[in-house]
């Protein structure tokens, strides 16, 4: 009678005032930087959104409207997104800044698990090819981010185009190159090595594979990255990666940041610099982001676009906030002192004070009742009275 | 490629920031009032919550998650705050107040009808069969519509309990009664004459059930709605209204207010005391409210309960709002000038400003590109330039 779906949470009044309070330090922060909030509807359709998006199938939760359409409960705000900026907003002159404060929805397996609803707050910045805007996306992240209140956090950089292109000069095939990446979307590390010596490869080409994993650090492994790739192709992109670390220092943010060319964030989604951003606990991803070039076509409207999208539980949680007594007042009153209770909550209220107004007989435990406020001022026969708690 | 479900809408930056203005105005009243906002899934259980809910089947949204149960979005937030109520905040003491800001999904059969996804803000008093309750609720629901800006509004009260009664009493069956009842559901009150001389009933009869129409208007209809109705009960029922009435006087409402015996706004779901918001345009419905003491039987917690829900977009629209311009600023870069340009919006959005930082090579259109900002910089070449707009 009390069950809810797998997956589904209820936020009761604490965790709810923390979430706005995070939520607005952040979406604060994304609007001095010029981006503007947009909402989109819960219900896309699955041929639309469905597909444009980055989760798997089965992830979705689909199911057919009236009109016997398959519709989807929208599992990222990007792809909506780029339906609205390709078309609404299309006439607005790019680039675009937009900004999203949003459910997203992805169907679990089992009890336990991850949620099956849970918000994002991000933006995406549609229309700007350039380094700048990848270096915006990150430094706008961490300037939010640490409004927000977290101060440790640590922001992994890559290039997803870098990783195509050694892999396609060494292993000569996408299929073979998918293998690959597969490992190190899982962050497998074992077994992308022990499939590496599996190969018939020269031990050069091996030992290049190997090398990649060692591409994880500070900036001196811009260097190291150039020096690992032979192609014109793959060496632009490590130079994009130092456009890049040079913009982010211009930001003051590069102590943040951690390079690292092994980084696949999706299967198939960014296209060249992609980043993770992780709390203070070692592996906990509270969000992502990245270039993905590709998107928009899927709008008959090619543009460049990057972004990024914020976990909010999760900040919350790294956050570690302590929760804070909920201040409420209450102001108990029998009917024949209604009006002098009346104007006693309405003063205090504007004083920005939280008052309840109880008539007594709607209670019928006093104490349970009233155990959960900060004070108690009684209306009742002749005279008031106040208790501190 | 860029259609939506039906009834399905996007929210642009404009209207996204006059709705988080209306609903933060709104909501800061509701917690004045001690009130503590929670969130519950999009996603329920049918079994429950659907069946719980004071909405149509056929309105709807359904699906079956992956372990083959049935689910709804949720189609208002009553029924997930009743559960709530009813089960993790049962130790919390009532009465409890509760409130939401939520989007909740009914199905619409036809295009340029109805939204199919719409944001509600109200509140639930749980635990509290008081008159007072009601009057509160009536008492929150105008101060926080005073609050977020309008000024004309009307709100109609009536007593489904006194219109039942009154009816059993004449009709002397429930399915007798349902008939009239549908009329004064659908505000058709010639089909509800037509309907009453079609009875088989003495002319005093027919006459008492033609003079209920008569019951709407200012204070003076509390006594004729005495006389009109001949059981206790029913007396009852209108010494209710009465009470109500004079605790929103002391509460310095009364003037919002109008009588309404015939107010049927639901066809099962309130049981005494209800209620309509109408704004500045006639038949214009805000929002609705009113007692629901059955509802908490299906959670098997016997209690009673009341609260409003007050429909977003609906204020918006009666508030006529001017749109204001959104105040962003541009700040337009070459690359040798970074830093320069990082440091001047970095300071302009210390001091509160909006402003956008922009790589001149990531613009295709300048003109395009710089025509929404109140305010554009350059920092190209050797020296900086402001142009307002």
């Amino acid at each position: 009678m009390f069950e809810k779906p797998l997956g589904m949470r209820d936020t009761l009044p604490a965790l709810f005032e923390t979430k706005k309070l995070v939520r607005n330090r952040m979406s604060d922060e994304i609007e001095k930087w010029g981006y503007q909030f947009i909402e989109t509807p819960t219900l896309e359709y699955y041929e639309t959104i469905g597909n444009a998006s980055a989760i798997l199938d089965q992830q979705l939760f689909k199911l057919l409207d009236q009109q016997g359409h398959s519709l989807v409960l929208r599992p990222d705000m990007t792809a909506p997104i780029a339906r609205v900026a390709a078309s609404k907003l299309y006439k607005e002159g790019y680039p675009l800044r937009l900004a999203y404060a949003a459910n997203v929805f992805r169907a679990q397996q089992r009890e336990g698990g991850r949620p099956a609803e849970f918000e994002q707050i991000g933006v995406e910045c549609i229309g700007d090819g350039t380094i700048s805007a990848d270096a915006e996306a990150i430094a706008l992240m961490i300037s939010s981010l640490k409004k927000s209140g977290l101060e440790h956090f640590t922001v992994a950089i890559g290039h997803i185009g870098y990783v195509n292109t050694l892999f396609l000069e060494i292993v000569g095939n996408e299929d073979r190159a998918n293998v690959l990446r597969r490992y190190l979307y899982e962050k497998n590390y074992v077994g992308y090595r022990e499939h590496v010596k599996s190969l018939s490869l020269s031990s050069i080409d091996k030992q290049r594979l190997l090398e990649l994993l060692k591409l994880r650090g500070d900036m001196t492994k811009i260097s190291a990255a150039r020096e690992l790739v032979e192609s014109t192709t793959g060496r632009e992109m490590v130079d994009e990666l130092e456009q890049l670390w040079q913009s982010l220092e211009a930001y003051g943010v590069a102590d943040y940041i951690k390079i690292d060319f092994n980084l696949v964030s999706h299967m198939s989604y960014y296209t060249g610099i992609l980043f993770e951003v992780y709390g203070p606990k070692v592996g906990f991803l509270l969000g992502n982001g990245g270039r993905y070039d590709q998107l928009f076509n899927k709008f008959n409207r090619p543009e460049s676009a990057t972004g990024f999208g914020i976990h909010i539980d999760r900040l919350i949680e790294a956050l570690d906030l302590d929760e804070k007594p909920n201040n409420i007042q209450c102001v108990i009153f029998s009917p024949e002192n209604r009006k002098e209770a009346i104007r006693y909550a309405e003063e205090k209220r504007e004083q920005g004070e939280r008052v309840v107004l109880q008539d007594i007989s709607g209670v019928k435990d006093i104490d349970a009742c009233t155990s959960s406020f900060s004070e108690v001022t009684y209306f009742i026969g002749n005279k008031s009275k106040t208790e501190a708690k």
